[in-house]
């Protein structure tokens, strides 16, 4: 494994979290597309949108929070238009405001329960209180190098 | 968020995880994309495989051991296939034996360094050895849980 560039120790750890992570990913997103037909990246938009004022965010400003690039939140958002889970309005000079529609909301409504009560049973209930402060503190600083990388362009993830 | 049957505490902790195992699958996967054209399912594929003795696997047993549903491992072996990265094999009365061919190999000799930097980069080296293995521990028991589940029947994700 020396070719690999990390020790034996290292590598077991990312295989299993890596493993992890592949399988929680792809658990929650199976439940969410068979119980309302979303996919991860629709869920995500619903709720940034459902949480901001006048349930509506300038397209950028969804990228950025989402941490995609602007191009995949384009895709993302005309996927969803044809939906009619949110529908897109000019605003300012060359802006685009994204905004939830009531089939978009009644959709994020009718899959947050199952959702959640997933996201209960396959993470919140697998640890204990501390332990779950404990990973989402892990979690938080793995993240923090993530988001000053390049904002991602490949749509393969969600696509 | 009553309504989301998860605590705020819960649910802050879910969303930083959440969005640690979204970003850190694409990021891993853009890495492999834009230097060798693989995707982490094809990855997953090749390092199975190649550790495998002669090289060769049961379709069915390599599904296993990736967590995904036959299907779901019929698919990718077909998509590699076509590109040379693996050929099919049948074995027995009614099995089928994935086998990885010189291009796979050379394939994923070619995608190792890069991407073992990359595992180094984005993960590795955010945690100190202790909080590694604490990680690492407490994937494993998210990790049994998700194992016990169905396979995994849903392309999404890789696909």
């Amino acid at each position: 494994m020396a070719q690999l560039g990390l020790t034996e120790r290292e590598l077991h750890a990312w295989r299993t979290s890596f493993r992890m992570v592949e399988l929680l990913r792809a658990r929650i997103e199976q439940q969410l597309q068979a119980t309302s037909g979303l996919s991860n990246a629709d869920y995500t938009v619903l709720v940034l949108l459902a949480e901001a004022p006048g349930r509506r965010m300038r397209s950028y400003e969804l990228a950025q929070t989402a941490g995609w690039e602007k191009s995949r939140m384009h895709h993302q958002l005309t996927r969803m238009s044809r939906r009619g889970l949110v529908t897109r309005e000019p605003c300012g000079s060359r802006g685009i405001h994204a905004v939830l529609t009531t089939e978009g909301l009644s959709a994020l409504r009718k899959a947050v329960p199952g959702h959640a009560q997933e996201v209960r049973r396959l993470f919140v209930d697998r640890l204990t209180p501390e332990e779950l402060e404990q990973f989402a503190g892990l979690a938080a600083k793995i993240l923090d190098n993530l988001e000053e990388g390049e904002p991602l362009t490949n749509d393969a993830p969600d696509s």
